[in-house]
C-alpha cells in the first residue's frame, strides 16, 4: 500500500534519525525563474541523497530473523550507500551490487558504511539475476531502489517535509530515475494539496518516463547516454509507473549541459553541492517554467555524492563559460 | 553601545529581511572530532556571508537625507556587497573601496548590487584616508567593516540565532578577521549562556587577535600571507579588541593547508561550498579540539564566496591528496 498514512508513518520512523533538511531560497534564483523556488536540500540528507529515507523505512521493519541474515541491493551509486547505512544501523549487514562503473566516490563510501560490494557490467550483466540469485543462496532480503511501497513510502517524506514547512505550492518538481521519489511524493502532496502540479524531472537523454507517459505504457529506452547517473534507468518500475501515470502532471527534460549550468550556478551561487542528477529540479527552473503560471514552485534537489575529484572534471568539461 | 539588548534588536531589524539560515550536522564530522557539532551556515546568508547582518543593521537606521547622499565603504569583499546589496534595499548608493587583489567573484557581485568600484594597492595605499577623503568630499556615511557598535549587534545575530535552534552550547568557534562576528556572537552569547567559552579562529599567518589578547593590547602584525582573504587583519579593531579582550576565552590558529582540507571536506561530506575563511571554524574542530572537554560545539561558518574558478585552483594547489 502507498497512500498519505504509509507516508506518515514513514515519517514517524524516520523521525530523529534522518535529517529534517533545510528549505534553502536564493533571491538571485527567484529572479532568474520569475517565481519563488524552494529548494529542499536533499543533498544534506544521511549519505548524501533522499534513498536513506526510503532505505531505512523497509530495513527498520524487517524481522530480527531477516536481519540477522542480512539484506542485498543493486544501485547505480546512493541507494547502494543508504542501504548499507540503514542496515548498520539496525545491526543487519549489506550485500550491494554496483556497477563497475559507478563513481570511485560512491563505491568508497559504501564501502565505508561496512557494506560488501560486488561489480557487475552495466551492459552485459543482469543485475537483478546476480541480486536473485544471492538472495536465494544466502537467504538475503532484497531492498528494491524503487520497486517496493516501503520505499517509496519513505522517499514521499522529502515532499511531506517540503509542504509543511512552506505550505501551498503550485508546483513541485520531482527529478525521475526508478520513479520511487516522485511516487512517493506525488502520493503525499496530491492529496494534501490537491492542486498541486506534479512536473518530473528527466536527463533528456534518459527520457523513459516521459515516453511511457505520452505512450500510455511503460516503454523501454536505450542505455542513458548522461552525467545523471542516478537516472540511468531504462524503463519506468511497473510499481512506480503504477503511481505516477496517474499522478503525474508532465515531465520536463533538461541536456547534460543544462545540469552542469545548473551545478555551477549551485556552487557559486547557492554555495551548495549537487551531483548531476541531484540538479535536474534546478535546471529545469532554471532554463524555462512551464507555461502555465507559478508563484510558488519546489524543487527537490536529491543529491549531492559527486566528489571533488569527478566534479571538477566536469568543471571542466563545461569550460571556460563557468570559470 | 553592543549589549543583548542592542543585538535583538538587530534581529528584529533583520527578521524577514536576512536568511535565518540552517544549522546542519553531520554524524561524518561528530566521529572526526569526537564531538556534537553544530555548523552555523552563513555562507547561505544573503551575499554569501555574515557581513549583510551588520551592513543592513547600520543603513538601514540611516536618516534619508544621509540615505539620499550615500555610503562608502572599504572592504576584502564580503562586507562590500552587504554594504552594496543593504545600500540598494534601502534606496540608497553605494561606493567600494576594495584591494586591487581582491577576488574576481566578489568584485563582479559588488558591482552586480549597483556600487561604484574603486580600487586600492594593499600594500601601498591607505583605504582608509581615501574613504574619509571620498566621505567628506561627497558627504558620504562610512560604514566600516567591524569598528562600529551596530555592525557588531547585527553579526552577533548570527550567534543568537544558532544559540536559539542548538539551546546550550560548551564552546563557540567564531572566524576573527577585524573581530566584530566575534564581538557581537560573544556579546550575545555570554549573557544568554556565561558558562560558554568563545574561541575565536585565526588563519596561522594572521595572528593579530592572538598576539594581541597575549600582550593585553593590540599588537600589530605584517600584512598576513594566507589564502584566508577575509581574515587579512594587521591589528584587531579598537572597538572590537575592547570586547573581545574581555568574553574571548582563547584564539585557535589554522593553516592555510588545513584550511585546503576542511574546504574539501565541506565539499565532498557537507555538501556545502565554503570560502577560506569560512572554513576556519570548521578546520580548527576537525584538527583537534581544545584540552576542555566539549561535548556540544558550535561553529560560525562564516562565508562561501569563493567562486567556481578560485576553488579548483585552491583544490589543484591542495594537490592529489583530495582527489
Amino acid at each position: 500500500m502507498l497512500n498519505l498514512d504509509t507516508v506518515q508513518d514513514a515519517a514517524a520512523r524516520l523521525d530523529g534519525v534522518a535529517h529534517r533538511t533545510p528549505v534553502i531560497t536564493s533571491h538571485t534564483l527567484d529572479e532568474v525563474c520569475g517565481a519563488r523556488i524552494f529548494l529542499k536540500c536533499e543533498n544534506f540528507q544521511r549519505i548524501g541523497a533522499f534513498k536513506f529515507r526510503g532505505a531505512y523505512n523497509v530495513i527498520s521493519r524487517l524481522s530480527p530473523a531477516e536481519l540477522e541474515r542480512g539484506v542485498v541491493a543493486w544501485s547505480s551509486g546512493n541507494h547502494a550507500q543508504a542501504v548499507s547505512l540503514a542496515a548498520r544501523m539496525m545491526g543487519s549487514t549489506a550485500t550491494i551490487i554496483m556497477p563497475s562503473d559507478a563513481p570511485e566516490a560512491k563505491v568508497a563510501a559504501t564501502r565505508g558504511y561496512g557494506a560488501d560490494v560486488q561489480f557487475y557490467d552495466r551492459v552485459a550483466d543482469d543485475r537483478e539475476a546476480m541480486g536473485a540469485a544471492l538472495a536465494e543462496s544466502r537467504g538475503l532480503t532484497v531492498i528494491p531502489p524503487y520497486e517496493h511501497y516501503g520505499i517509496m513510502a519513505g522517499q514521499g517524506t522529502a515532499a511531506l517535509e517540503l509542504l509543511q514547512e512552506v505550505g501551498e505550492l503550485d508546483e513541485l518538481r520531482v527529478p525521475i530515475g526508478g520513479g520511487g521519489l516522485m511516487a512517493g511524493s506525488a502520493t503525499a502532496a496530491t492529496v494534501l494539496h490537491p492542486d498541486i502540479r506534479m512536473i518530473g524531472v528527466e536527463p533528456a537523454a534518459g527520457d523513459d518516463t516521459k515516453r511511457s507517459l505520452e505512450a500510455g505504457e511503460r516503454v523501454r529506452i536505450a542505455v542513458p547516454d548522461t552525467i545523471a547517473d542516478g537516472q540511468g534507468a531504462e524503463t519506468p518500475g511497473e510499481l512506480t509507473f503504477g503511481v505516477n501515470r496517474r499522478l503525474v502532471r508532465a515531465v520536463d527534460l533538461v541536456t547534460d549541459d543544462q545540469l552542469l549550468q545548473a551545478m555551477a550556478f549551485a556552487f557559486d551561487r547557492l554555495k551548495i553541492v549537487l551531483e548531476p542528477s541531484g540538479a535536474t529540479g534546478l535546471a529545469s527552473v532554471m532554463f524555462g517554467l512551464r507555461p502555465e503560471p507559478a508563484a510558488m514552485v519546489g524543487v527537490i534537489l536529491s543529491g549531492g555524492n559527486v566528489g571533488l575529484q569527478r566534479f571538477r572534471e566536469l568543471m571542466a568539461r563545461a569550460g571556460a563559460s563557468f570559470a
